[in-house]
């Protein structure tokens, strides 16, 4: 049967191996009737460890498949501190997964899940190829800069979260144009894979509401004002299927107990990724 | 195999329906690779919720078993407002449940199971028939209390998690000394069940840590100034296994996002009970 099991997509390097554990992790206990097979895009992840992630992914009832990329693909490619080979991979995974996968969902490492994924596995893009949630600060003020930053009249789209349609967008993603587009804007590029995905695929891309599929852990009080005080802690808990950690504060690096930290604690013990002293 | 499956014991009225699916959703998650029994002794859940429970213990992969306890058996008690029958029934567990079974654990609803059980349920008892642990106040205060009131010369144990040996507890516990203690020490209860339980049986108890096997949740400052500070919230997630949400303030009931209230809500989410309203 057609999509019986789910595709997720990641990119990470060895500084992300305990968030994506910890990421699947709450994946397998929020989506346990689901089937998944992670496929997973590197440069420079030891085989020892590697092995180590697929007895864990078997341990979760998950396929993990790795695909180590060629370095060759990205001859043509600016590659420098800045633009690292490995931003690259979320934005060409359409052109470096096999072929015989029609859709994936990207997830970022450093995202808790909380609930089902199937109502984005089984969305319908229409005339689009991609879904993602756009992170609109208070009033809109972040997304509005970016929008006139980039030019575009669409959302500033937030990658930690997109829907592919591989089968589509292996007839409009093109290496060459986005090594072009690094190097033609590279003056404007904050996040630049981020804004490279809105520059090249964003008028391509279907808006989902980022309270429920791309929430930004940070920013409780801003979804509280824009939803008039509705949106509880009550509502995350039952309708947000991705919480964010994103920008810099990770809870993996808190010691406090404040906002998620304590749930995404829990999720690290599980995962078995919890480091602590003993008690005096 | 003799203790391949573990034996939990719960006994509560139809209010804490939703409590105890929350409770073993957790034990499900924390304790994957063990096998339960879960024994519910009840006085008037109606046979509609009772097959609803079976059904959810069984999705959860645990057997669920249940005991209408007969009224005829507290004919000599004293059974009031005060002391209904149903807080007998821990009390009481070793001569109502079948003698089949060897050892059991009670674990009260308002917990949730947050490491392996293991270490308890494979503790050694030796001389003693129970095992539970102390809510030590600050400096022992609350402690020292309840020992001068009860004129006990051991710990004043909470009696929200108790391992039970039950072929030892069925040769001391008899129903008639319950019955005797309450109407003589009738003055003296503050919390009957478990001031009767400090009465009798508290010199056959083997005193286990609390910080770990009855966590106080809303008394996280009190660990951290015994501990010296050591105690963290990772110290919690990664040794505590049973967080008890005792006294007033339960989890289900606040709005508020603080301390371990989001932890609670996403598995009152996991278990299926977690209501909210819309986004306006």
């Amino acid at each position: 049967m057609e999509n019986s099991k789910i595709n997720i997509l990641v990119t990470f390097d060895k500084n992300y191996i305990n968030p994506f554990k910890v990421m699947i992790k709450s994946l397998a206990v929020t989506n346990s009737t689901c089937k998944f097979s992670i496929w997973l895009l590197h440069s420079a992840i030891a085989d020892k460890d590697l092995n180590l992630l697929n007895e864990y992914c078997q341990s979760l009832g998950m396929e993990f498949n790795w695909i180590k990329v060629d370095r060759d693909y990205f001859k043509n490619a600016p590659i420098s501190k800045r633009y690292p080979q490995e931003m690259y991979y979320r934005l060409l995974s359409p052109l470096l997964l096999p072929k015989t996968l029609d859709k994936i969902i990207y997830i970022d490492p450093d995202i808790l899940v909380l609930n089902s994924i199937l109502p984005l596995w089984n969305l319908k893009l229409k005339e689009n190829v991609f879904a993602a949630s756009s992170h609109s600060g208070p009033f809109d003020v972040v997304n509005g800069v970016n929008m006139v930053r980039l030019n575009n009249d669409h959302s500033y789209f937030n990658t930690g979260v997109i829907l592919i349609d591989l089968k589509k967008a292996r007839k409009i993603v093109k290496a060459d144009d986005v090594f072009e587009c690094v190097k033609k804007e590279d003056n404007l590029l904050l996040l630049p894979d981020q804004d490279v995905f809105n520059i090249l695929y964003g008028s391509k891309t279907t808006e989902i509401d980022d309270a429920i599929w791309n929430f930004d852990a940070k920013n409780i009080p801003v979804y509280k004002l824009k939803s008039e005080g509705s949106l509880t802690i009550d509502w995350v808990m039952k309708n947000t299927v991705f919480l964010h950690f994103c920008g810099r504060g990770k809870p993996w690096k808190s010691k406090s107990a404040k906002s998620f930290n304590i749930l995404y604690k829990h999720y690290m013990n599980l995962a078995g990724v919890l480091k602590c002293d003993d008690l005096k």
